[in-house]
């Protein structure tokens, strides 16, 4: 991948001296930055913007490792064909036309990729507005020289965009508001071969990368990117586009219904330790906070100092830290004293800390109130980050930037400002922030959502497990094993409880009957009250086909309901006889087989809950038992497994066993495609899954 | 109230040529925009900034309705007095050294306020930013006159903000960033006398005004600001800060621990449809948006037409449409035909409209893409509204502004702008767009939720109801009337279901018992099963000590039980028989009597659930039953109310009858201050009140 970022000679297939095409911007920014050897391909010119011209790339005669193509689709088989010759590494392929476009398209994007494969060539692209890297002052892409006159503001945020008009478009607009420095952008368009599994691992070790921003409208191999942003000690920011229902689904199974595209996506980030942007700004905002408080060095809980200009504004800070899980910090004696001491006697201090009476205080002095204010809570071991209102275009108020970026650094601890005032002032204000590693935001809530998101980070890499690594052999039973390699469609739940029996899932004591003789043997064995199911193959609507009977509590009935189940059914099925267990929560658990990322478990609350709450969450197996505690503490409900009214806690241990347990028969069965068990019952002496239907391919 | 807005002649108390005095800065912006008598009041000297200035108010020879006040705190009573000797209408204190700083300075608040009413004189602040008329060019307040060197920019939004800071803070970064026009900003310090229930009908009455936004840390007198709204048809955005929790509050009902402030205040502006914002310049963003939109005319449905240069974009603003209740419309044959017309051959049209293809397909030729599809999809009848997607900074991209608002407005049907870009022709982009009426916005999140709210807002006042108009006579018996009267603390479950069965509110069967035999002959006249309870006075904890039993089935276990629970009471209380409901819904409903809103009720769902999940919505009493009915659909698992499993739905209008009467309880009977029905069982046949208690103070 070395040689997209840093090439040694670039070929710029469909240079062109036009300044209204594509062909012509793309040598224009690689001569304004790009120090490498820069050849323009193309047969009808000799020289192009003064540089040597060639018909073909294959008729250079130096070395050259990429090349950008910028021609029309059809005439890429004959360009690629030609850097095939010329022995490239890369090419970037910026021209469109391609699967964007329908069935002729996708063919013509599908006979390049099968060249380059054949060569031994990565292709990155098409459809796309290839590199910029602004560290290097490196642009690789057709976007229009004019866009960039202003320059190219480095830093240490790389963004991978899945869209060519966004990151242009976004590159614009950040680095001209001077909002944040950039790395790399890298846009990659249709991803027919280099995608974001190929960048992440490059960018995760790339010195000039601190943190990763993705929008990604489909993720190519979710279950390998997930594991790349488990092992990440970057921050990795992803916005997901195409996250609303396409359409109702056909779903047979409870588990499937309650997936939806989102839910699974947002439970593999969230496992991976992947921040989620809802927005593309607040992604940037996201990326440029986390850039400016390394994940390493913080080991900041949720205290915060909140120095403000106006009691209003502190006041909906106090609002916005407590909403997400913040605090206002409580302020040691020490940190009062030495407060007061810029204060008016008649205002005791408290956080928030509003500066204004201090200010009009010390107007005629030289004392720096927001200085020693800063230096003041910074010192306060209950202050672990100082959220600070700036107002520009009141001359009475001075603001230090550099005193203050000193201070948070010297402090470890940092300094996020809501920024409020004149244009051109707040403009010019912000900037300085940025030099000196200061976030800025315009946005009270914004800020705040920034300041949570860098003091939650995760401070260490997740572990990564790689797929299918149970170790453990087979424990299903040959007849069992048979019964999943020869089945399809959805096995009834006498069957499915066996096998999930076999993993270790703890699931009711059951007996099936062929008669009343055997029906009544396995009621005296189970002990009354018992359940009666009549089980038809294939059919997943027993409740609703009247053959479930509850709460049986004698021989006689026992036997009117087998006989009535057996009629109902009209010889076709068996009748299962269950014990009956109370418990006191119902969940649902399940397995689903994600077309991105592979086996997903889910838990969620169960019966009329799972109606009218639809909680439930979802993570990538395989899981360990860690993984498999966080993710019922991310059920909204979770409070239900705490025990109430004299119930005992639900062991979650035993929980996140069968959720492991669930990813495990997932993954050493490509042929399950979901899992239901509705209900999982919680009894004092444990869970019990004691309805259950896995699905098969 | 007229006078604040509209003085023939104002008095400048405190005025100074001074430049670093707020007098100064008075004195100045009053003579760089307003047209009347302008008196600086000083006796240090003769002339001020040109113009004669007098030793006090009263010795102004002409007439003088509106005096500015900005001395000491300490000067003011003086100063009053002085205003009141000259007999002007109001009086603007916008000097600080108040209520806000402790004792003293409230009962200078006090005196200063006391003199005023008894002069008949309406005081405006203290502590504030004073008033400022973008329209009419008026600023009578101290704020620093460069900061609008730049000019007020005028439009139809006026704000009314507790916060001095805040509002001219504000109003600088809006002027200067060009985001919006301004009616009036209303700075309204500590409130002394002149409040949000003052301003707001002044401002409904306003021509000048079209929306009105509110940053309110206090709400004098909720009920009234509440009433106000309810009647209104200009739209509201409030903005309330000081929503967390203030430590804990002791709380005897379940109703009082699960409104919190920020619960009741919530839901008495949704009652009301005044639009609750939750940032300052969400708040800016939503009032903008609001008045580009006439209530009146929408008759918006929730169909949008995405127009984007990006299909990246496209597919984000889908997600974002879905995610708050808007639909991407599904474009007519037409529509698409018409589309079709500019596109090329190989993109087939539909909704998001990537326009990208067509404008490169039209390079060459004067086609208007944009204006095209404008004009397509604005005829088109699902689709009721526009979200735009526009890059400045890529000339290839032609934007006619003045057209696309002229169709938008001909259609009827409000077009919105995401806007991205280089920042300088981002600016004049959106001044533009300002002056041409179309809301734009960086973030494209905020697009669509301004557009949610525009579409969402509300076409009609609601009913206003004068608190108290129950105009029904108490259907308490004299014995009940009494226990109100005289009793103080809870009332214990018998006494306060007879209340609330007075008032129309289903209780169930039961019956005192003060022996065994009156024991036996209830629970004959009941029917078995039966429920037992120990009531003692005072005491709301009888299930924590074990003084209730379910499930009584029979003679010998009644018997036994009575004698237990008189047993456990030592002879302190007496016996409880009542049915044993069992339903399969369990609800709570409350009345709360709220400092700022007074009898508030609410609905939530009962038993685990509410400690799980917390799902409880307030609203002000009096409740009208379309009201009530509607705050039955704004709890979160309201799901559970439409019946599950083969129960039937909840017979919502029972519902909204009992929650209108517990309004009306609370409204006939101050004593009362909270009522908690714990739970509300409903079964087939309908609601019951199974166990209930009335607070008294």
């Amino acid at each position: 991948m070395d040689f997209f970022f840093n090439p040694k000679a670039v070929a710029v297939v469909g240079a062109t001296p036009n300044p209204f095409k594509g062909g012509c911007s793309i040598l224009k920014n690689l001569m304004a930055g790009y120090q490498g050897g820069i050849y323009p391909i193309n047969p009808r010119y000799d020289k192009i913007e003064g540089l040597p011209a060639f018909p073909s790339v294959s008729a250079v005669d130096g070395p050259v490792d990429l090349a950008i193509i910028f021609v029309p689709a059809k005439a890429t088989p004959g360009a690629v064909e030609d850097c095939i010759r010329k022995g490239v590494s890369g090419i970037i392929i910026e021209s469109g036309g391609f699967a964007e476009t329908g069935t002729e398209g996708r063919m013509q994007q599908q006979r390049v990729l099968d060249m380059a494969r054949g060569a031994g060539i990565r292709l990155w692209g098409p459809n796309c507005m290839g590199l910029v890297d602004a560290v290097h002052g490196r642009v690789f892409s057709f976007m229009d020289p004019s866009a960039l006159q202003a320059g190219l503001v480095p830093g240490n945020v790389s963004l991978v965009v899945q869209s060519g008009m966004l990151s242009a478009g976004f590159l614009v607009d950040i680095m001209t508001h001077g909002i944040m420095g950039i790395s790399k952008v890298c846009s990659v368009g249709n991803k027919m071969d280099v995608d974001e599994c190929d960048l992440v691992p490059w960018l995760l070790r790339d010195p000039d990368t601190a943190v990763i921003g993705l929008y990604l409208e489909t993720i190519t191999d979710g279950r390998r990117f997930i594991n790349l942003c488990r092992g990440s000690v970057k921050p990795i920011v992803v916005l997901k586009g195409g996250k609303s229902a396409r359409g109702a689904q056909a779903a047979m199974s409870h588990t499937a219904s309650l997936a939806g595209n989102r839910r699974i996506v947002s439970g593999a980030l969230a496992q991976a330790g992947v921040i989620e942007a809802c927005d593309f700004k607040q992604m940037m905002d996201l990326c440029r906070s986390l850039s400016t408080v390394p994940a390493k060095a913080s080991d900041l809980k949720g205290g915060v100092a909140i120095l403000t200009f106006s009691g209003g504004a502190g006041i909906v800070s106090s609002d916005f830290l407590e909403d997400m899980g913040l605090t206002v910090a409580d302020f040691a004696d020490d940190t009062k004293k030495n407060l007061q001491a810029v204060f008016p006697d008649w205002m005791p201090v408290a956080n928030p800390v509003d500066l204004w009476p201090a200010m009009e205080k010390n107007a005629a002095t030289d004392v720096d109130i927001y200085s020693e204010a800063m230096k003041a809570v910074l010192a306060d071991p209950a202050v672990d980050a100082v959220l600070l209102h700036v107002f520009v275009g009141n001359f009475r108020i001075r603001i230090n930037l550099p005193d203050l970026a000193q201070q948070s650094r010297a402090a470890g601890k940092p300094v996020f400002i809501w920024l409020l005032g004149r244009r051109e002032e707040a403009y010019q204000f912000q900037m300085a922030a940025r030099e000196h590693g200061v976030p800025v935001f315009q946005e009270l809530y914004r800020a705040v959502d920034c300041l949570r998101t860098v003091m939650n980070q995760k401070k260490h890499p997740s572990a990564v497990i790689a797929a299918g690594e149970t170790g453990e052999p087979s424990p299903l039973s040959p007849v069992l094993k048979n019964v999943l390699d020869s089945a399809a469609g959805p096995l009834d739940e006498f069957i499915s409880k066996k096998i999930l029996n076999a993993y270790g899932v703890p699931t009711v004591e059951e007996v099936m009957a062929d008669n009343v003789d055997e029906c009544l043997q396995a009621t005296a064995r189970i002990g009354y009250p018992v359940v009666m199911k009549g089980l038809q193959a294939g059919d997943v609507h027993k409740t609703e086909l009247g053959l479930v009977y509850l709460d049986i509590r004698n021989k006689s009935t026992a036997t009117k309901t087998f006989r009535t189940i057996t009629r109902k059914m009209g010889g076709r099925g068996r009748v299962l006889i269950q014990k009956h267990v109370r418990g006191h929560v119902e969940l649902i658990l399940g397995l689903l087989r994600d077309h991105q990322f592979g086996p997903c478990v889910m838990i969620g609350l169960g019966g009329i809950l799972a109606e009218v709450f639809q909680d439930a969450v979802f993570a990538m197996a395989p899981l360990n038992h860690q993984e498999a505690l966080v993710l019922t503490d991310r059920l909204q409900g979770q409070k239900l497994l705490d025990g109430f009214r004299g119930s005992p806690p639900v062991n979650r241990d035993e929980l996140a066993r069968i959720l492991t347990a669930l990813g495990n028969i997932g993954l050493a069965h490509p042929r399950i495609q979901e899992i239901d068990i509705n209900p999982l019952i919680i009894t004092a002496e444990g869970a019990v899954a004691v309805d259950a239907t896995i699905i098969v391919r």
